[in-house]
């Protein structure tokens, strides 16, 4: 097993809407890419690129980041950020990757999905916005919203779930 | 930024209720940890020794670790699991903790958080199961349950969100 422990100690990044250094409150997408490139997929020095700019257009940090291949296909990525983390788990031979970006403070994850769903040439994602940490009473786990939409930034009805 | 490659290829693990090798179902357990003890959750060597336990219990295998203190306080941690990923990031001084124990095979997440519960030494925890990935028509993300539990593991009735 690989074990790193980060020797520099990073302050907390803090934002107008509440950041991981005031509050708990975050934003956690789950995000889900279908009919993606194969090749991309499998390609772990494209797909730490891609992670890379997806957090640089979220205005996301990365402090940290371990990326595992696997046999007979696929990556494991993920970036610790100042704001939580950006992970990637990809199938190369479904056309998958299944994604999440939790995030605090003054980060738009919708703006790093952007940049994946192009760079993994997806033909579809799916996307849940989970509200996560506390604002007021009640619990901390709420969905946001859910939609799907398709590689031309169409957002689609969701007509199931499976 | 630190960076990580994992030099050796990790065959995917497998499970009678579809591996990651067979499709890309999988469980992505979203579970926050409230009333923790402060001291616990600023130290990361027992945050890891955590992790590392609730990641045997649920049976995944460990495969790269990396852990990032915050000022003034809090842990982010995330192991690299055969099976996908288990992430946590702690808020000392708000007794909180937010989990990621996303999974794949015949893990079972749940016997995971029994560990965290009882070793953050919560009050209360929030769980919600996400369901991921493809097995039928339809969408690919759904919220397969949601509930609050005190550390007595009495289920309690999710009297709202926030």
């Amino acid at each position: 097993m690989v074990e790193v422990d980060i020797a520099v100690i990073v302050t907390r990044k803090t934002g107008p809407a509440g950041g991981c250094a005031v509050g708990t409150f975050g934003q956690h997408l789950l995000a889900e890419y279908h009919g993606c490139e194969a090749d991309i997929l499998d390609d772990q020095d494209r797909i730490r690129a891609l992670i890379r700019r997806a957090a640089e257009a979220a205005g996301a940090n990365v402090v940290a980041e371990v990326y595992q291949p696997f046999a007979p296909h696929g990556v494991s990525g993920v970036a610790v950020i100042e704001e939580s983390h950006l992970s990637i788990h990809t199938w190369p031979e479904r056309g998958y990757a299944a994604v999440d970006f939790y995030t605090c403070g003054d980060c738009v994850a919708e703006r790093g999905h952007a940049v994946l769903l192009a760079g993994l040439d997806a033909q579809r994602a799916e996307l849940m916005m989970v509200h996560r940490g506390r604002r007021g009473p009640g619990g901390s786990l709420h969905v946001d919203s859910h939609r799907q939409e398709n590689r031309a930034s169409e957002q689609l009805p969701l007509v199931g779930e499976g």
